[in-house]
């Protein structure tokens, strides 16, 4: 038996999960594309160390579907357009599959006039930002992606949580050095680390987490007693205002453009978690970009910088007791090589509930 | 006499300090259409209580002038586009007048095509980044400006400083209520806040900077004996490695894209400071962008929704002993209209500085 954190875990090949995972999706109603679709994006949370996002949550989307919150099959559709820009309907999709979709009429749009930008309604939660970003990669192009998501985080001076952790992802070609790819919530800490802390009986440090009457706390606990998740920053003090501006930035480029839902009317991942009352829209937003490395500079020319650029930041003076200075994507690229080679650990606790889905849809366990 | 923090300050109106400033760069001889637009640049930065960005620099830019590093008369042009992008070449003129000329570009291109997103190289600094973002608010377009500057701050786990505090603002036009402008540096704290704490003889909150070996420091002296600004966040541990990815983001944007230096290779804005041996591009480098709202989406509903957005937010629960939860730009909207009635208080040390330029360039003191 291996451990995670001081957990009992078991170790998968990337394909086994992907049976695993595609089946699932095919037993809901998926079409095969999107089950390969929502399995690939699902899973590359779990390739690139993203444990959160990833297969753990599986059960989870097969409860949004039978609480008749997602729809297997959506007709996907572009409901507005310009040259340089759509608002897609994603039909109460899955947003594995949905945000996808929006990436590539970004793409299109961007080998077309420059730059692609798609802001989406009525879609549910999209995996993690970075696999959508990463689309545009191959094509020389930049790819940004953002989602609103559940508020659980209260704006600076607020005890009402009003926001999610609302994530931004920019990723950037580089020539011989790998990518950029920074993917980032806009809290001081995600959910997942909290989570951990509370495996583990420890304490947030300060900045992290407040109570229900909008004190400082530092109880891994928090959420479920009525706190709320912090804004990047922690405090005023320490810019929580900034971490603030940034995630309500998200909410507008992802909702407010698209006439998705926004604020505290984002719907929940947790089927159980009742809808918020007087939706002012449809579904979560998301927000995908492309732009064509060459509608600015020739695309030799950006690479061949970019390299220089992060090797300047790997060449860095590191501070006492660390190894080196990180560019944003590396720890997430190492957690993939390593991953696809050695397989992906899962917690027993995922595992269990993994064949609680695998007994349910009469699939071979898990083992 | 009245004091700001402590220091003795005198008070003038908007329009004595638009004819000062506009009288001195006519002085060193910007065109009277460069001059009017310099001024307007640089002065809303005093409208909006960004005191640090605004004619307390404009000795600097002088100096800069003085040392051939701002060209007056420059022949700004478009290098490259397509229907959606634009690179600029500022020919190492003001920021405070590229940056206006770049942005109106983004708007032409986003009246075409739905978007703009013009990367500009061979500038100077800007001023502040809210005044190029909210030039689109007229035009129903949101409106989005980030520059890279001369390196300050220290990535995460780094002892050397390798980017600037790399603002980023996106503005959001609202219908009855005002516009949302988020502007914020990628840094916990800017420059201007160190110095506050220097006259007031006070440290520094934690994570703020460090010192000369990378160890957390409170000295807000700490960026005069080798130490650095940290990116928002402060440490690993408080979420510094996003503050350090949006600061990279930023430079991405102005610079890799544009063809602008990079990384520490950023030049200085005092001009005493020498230049970065080898610098890899031109000049520093800015991105300007412009979304037509009704290219996603009819401009009322965006408006009407903005609002409700906005009301949702001033409603919240405030936590003890805060009266309210501000919406970003709220603050800096309310110095602009006290100012603009009442007045804009210098610093006697800035006065003193601009009464300087007065006599080098024989105008009439300010007083």
């Amino acid at each position: 038996m291996l451990y995670i954190c001081g957990m009992p875990e078991q170790i998968f090949s990337y394909q086994q999960l992907v049976d695993f995972t595609n089946a699932i999706f095919q037993k809901i109603g998926c079409s095969p594309e999107h089950a390969d679709t929502a399995t690939k994006t699902l899973l590359s949370a779990d390739l690139r160390g993203i444990d959160s996002h990833g297969i753990a949550r599986l059960s989870g989307y097969v409860r949004l579907w039978e609480a008749k919150r997602v729809n297997a099959t959506p007709q996907i559709k572009v409901i507005h357009e310009t040259p340089s820009t759509a608002v897609v309907d994603g039909d109460s999709g899955l947003g594995l599959v949905i945000a996808p979709f929006a990436m590539k009429i970004a793409i299109e749009k961007a080998k077309q006039v420059g730059t692609g930008w798609v802001s989406v309604q009525n879609s549910n939660h999209f995996g993690i930002a970075a696999y959508h970003a990463m689309m545009a990669l191959e094509h020389d192009m930049m790819g940004i992606a953002m989602t609103n998501a559940s508020p659980l985080v209260a704006p600076t001076f607020s005890i009402d949580k009003m926001l999610g952790t609302n994530p931004i992802c920019v990723a950037a070609p580089a020539g011989n050095e790998p990518a950029f790819v920074a993917d980032l919530a806009t809290t001081t800490a995600a959910n997942g680390k909290l989570e951990i802390l509370q495996r583990k009986n420890l304490q947030t440090p300060n900045g992290w987490v407040q109570d229900k009457d909008g004190n400082p706390s530092n109880d891994p606990h928090a959420l479920k007693t009525g706190g709320a998740l912090l804004p990047l920053g922690g405090d005023r003090e320490h810019g929580s205002h900034k971490g603030y501006a940034l995630g309500a930035i998200v909410d507008i480029f992802s909702a407010l453009l698209s006439g998705a839902n926004y604020a505290p009317w984002v719907p929940p991942f947790p089927a159980y978690v009742p809808m918020p009352a007087q939706q002012p829209g449809k579904g979560i937003g998301h927000f995908l970009g492309a732009m064509r490395i060459d509608a600015f500079r020739p695309a030799n020319e950006f690479k061949q910088s970019m390299d220089h650029w992060i090797q300047g930041f790997r060449n860095a003076k590191t501070v006492a007791g660390e190894e080196k200075v990180l560019v944003p994507g590396d720890p997430e690229r190492e957690y993939e090589a390593e991953r696809m080679k050695n397989g992906i650990p899962l917690l027993e606790a995922v595992v269990a509930d993994l064949n609680g889905l695998a007994e349910k849809f009469s699939l071979d366990l898990m083992q």
